[in-house]
């Protein structure tokens, strides 16, 4: 009762939410795969319609009319009219110090990817990962290795599964650590690193960081001057926010021209697509880019959804980033809790990562290693529509590494060895949380596991 | 009044766009930026808040359950439930022998970047453009040139300014072209190449061919199979679809893997950005990548769009491809006759292109070379409404060629020449057109250009 009492408000919340209204079979939907996607509230959707239903033009000032003028308003501010844009409201929101610090991409994989085909690497630098890496955090950099340019090393996690921070430094000190490009908060296990520490410590050696945040700025307050952290990455679409969104942070010495060339300047990173939007000039040999945050953002761009990112923002910010992470602590100790009660002593269920609730926000990853252990995400689901997500979550290299290679390939159907993801936002309820506890049971005892 | 008739059934289809009932000071809006944006018709949008409001979830068959399922059906299609796919819609409308010839992209240049960056060039190959590509077909190949890489070659139009075939063979013949790449429709002159005999030419040397069809797919019947073209590139925002999207066309053998390779394969076009959707599994030193189009289409993508680009196929095939460029060129014939009537014997006032309004689609650029001939675009948008739009259109190149170099740099306000561009769509109207001439004239007036 107390937990219930304790996020009444964030209840009302969820008549916000269209999806939330939805119902199949008589029943409604339990929407546990936030960590993939989080629902939108019509906030967002009225002001992506606002935009579709009275200024469909393109923004960036590139047109000088009616529409064009109220769109680019609405995403690069407009002082004169008093309205903020959504460039400086995204810039707030994580504490950037300027909003020319803000480049929207499509999502944060392509965020990452800025950087990774950005940077200025000199052959034989190190780029340090963790163990549990996102393929978008992982696989760029293991092109550049594969081509020769880079080494990538990994710092692993102490025997709780909590960040090493000596391990860590003994990687800077040996290495030729060049850049530190980590998962903030994991997708697997909800563990959140040590940015802070971890930053202080990559810049005493003379590493620059790079955060994947798409699991971090959605559930905790982010302040990137704070942080000190030189290139942070994550999207909308786990935020309440619009889809095709996405933010990559970087310092302005990082993003911007080096200011010790003359000639049109370089960058420190260099924009990847090139086109309409990022050109100052050029002739037919010859071209300049525009400043950041412009070089990096080629094309039309889903201007509506720019403006959206804003109102998402908003909403968010409403609720209070300290009570989303409140709420998903106390539903994530309400979950580990029941399900370590009732299969914590069975030998085949396990939590990934740390045990202890509270160090793993809204997500609780758990193996099941019993026959037939695979298709229970389309039971939950079919059931009772209970959402949540299986499979390897796009960690396949962790998994392959813990569970033997080939394990993460298409599965047959007497595959003994499953990993589900629970994952909880603020609209999530406790009475959410009991119908995924109790259809997990029944379907434990339809495959006569207890 | 022949020309009102005829467009009859065409005029309804405004009731469709919420913008169009739009009014400022009295007035409703004349929009005549086409060829950068166009308007959004309420099934368009209806298909995105649909998608928000019952199915916020990812699509990719990434997550197994209801909300994922309803979206992954309407992109990927489902045979069982009757359902087409916007990928099938996509690949059917452009004529394409499989969806898995469809990348979605965050809009043309993403596309075009695309090839630009994953393409097999040798050192020393000619990628061959004409002289007024956007720069989103001319600055990635510029930048390639740069490096080194590439050698960038043009080849000229006649003297009436259309294609000279001739001309390109001889291109052909005397160099190393391994790529022609061409704005199949310009956006400063609106003149369509002649695609196919262009692709055939080029084959016929060994060049492949990749069409920036933005200006062309919104307005007429594109079939790849048809023209045989290798790669083509459009977005979806500049007919009537969602933003945020836009598409590369790829020949299955162009875009799939080298069948020769046997240990993972390699591909023909490598993928740029890399990381989540992919991957078909990874380890901490290898990866392997999943087939087209997947491998192209990295992280959580824009769903919502995805299917709504479904819908503004269905809307403009429902208009119908030919009815649209007959009633472009019936509003442009009409521009044509009215603007060089006035002032075609000015000596200051030029159509650029081809004089013939028939070559010209839906655009019409013309150039005012007269004292203070800046802000023409805004002056008809403050004062009736009208949206065209001034400047150089991405196409600095073209203009630095013609006017002298500096003469793209941002302008003074004694600047004595400047270009404006009206575009027009199935939507819009001989009334709209009778306003943008009348305030045109107007402003001529007020000028004392007249």
């Amino acid at each position: 009762m107390k937990l219930m009492n304790s996020s009444a408000s964030l209840e009302e919340r969820r008549e916000d939410f269209p999806a939330l209204g939805r119902r199949r079979n008589g029943m409604p939907p339990v929407y546990l795969d936030n960590a993939c996607t989080t629902l939108v509230p019509r906030q967002v959707m009225e002001s992506l319609q606002e935009c579709y239903a009275n200024y469909p033009a393109c923004g960036g000032r590139r047109s000088r009319h009616w529409f064009a003028e109220e769109v680019s308003d609405r995403i690069e501010g407009n002082p004169d009219k008093g309205i903020k844009g959504s460039r400086r409201i995204l810039a707030e929101f994580i504490h950037a110090g300027s909003e020319n610090e803000i480049v929207f991409t499509l999502n944060t994989t392509h965020a990452l990817n800025l950087v990774a085909l950005g940077f200025p690497f000199r052959s034989g630098d190190v780029v340090l990962l963790t163990d549990k890496e996102h393929n978008s955090n992982l696989v760029p950099w293991l092109r550049l290795q594969k081509a020769g340019l880079i080494r990538v090393d990994y710092t692993v996690p102490d025997d709780r599964d909590l960040f090493d921070l000596e391990a860590f430094e003994g990687k800077l000190k040996n290495g030729r650590v060049r850049l530190v490009s980590m998962g903030h908060t994991s997708n697997v296990t909800g563990y959140t690193l040590p940015a802070r520490e971890i930053i202080r410590i990559a810049h005493q050696y003379g590493a620059l960081v790079l955060l994947d945040s798409a699991q971090a700025v959605p559930h905790q307050v982010i302040d990137v001057q704070d942080l000190d952290v030189d290139f942070l990455a994550f999207s909308l679409h786990k935020m309440c926010g619009p889809r095709g969104v996405g933010v990559l942070y970087g310092k302005k010495d990082l993003l911007g021209r080096y200011l010790q060339e003359e000639e049109g300047g370089g960058f420190v990173l260099e924009p990847v697509f090139l086109g309409g939007g990022t050109v100052a000039d050029a002739t037919y040999s010859s071209y300049r880019l525009l400043d950041p945050p412009e070089c990096f953002e080629a094309g039309i761009q889903n201007y509506p959804a720019l403006i959206a990112a804003g109102a998402a923002v908003k909403y968010v910010q409403q609720i209070g980033m300290e009570r989303i992470s409140a709420h998903e602590g106390r539903l994530n100790r309400f979950l580990t809790g029941e399900l370590m009660n009732r299969y914590g002593d069975t030998g085949w269920f396990r939590i990934f990562g740390p045990q202890d609730a509270e160090q793993r926000g809204g997500i609780l990853t758990f193996e099941v290693k019993r026959p037939n252990a695979v298709r229970i995400a389309e039971e939950l689901s079919r059931k009772r529509n209970v959402m949540i997500r299986d499979g390897v979550f796009c960690v396949h290299s962790y998994f392959n590494e813990r569970f033997g290679q080939g394990w993460t390939l298409p599965r047959s159907h007497d595959e003994h060895r499953m990993v589900y993801r629970v994952s909880c936002y603020f609209y999530n309820t406790v009475e959410e949380c009991r119908i995924f506890l109790e259809t997990l049971e029944e379907i434990f005892r339809e495959r006569s596991y207890l």
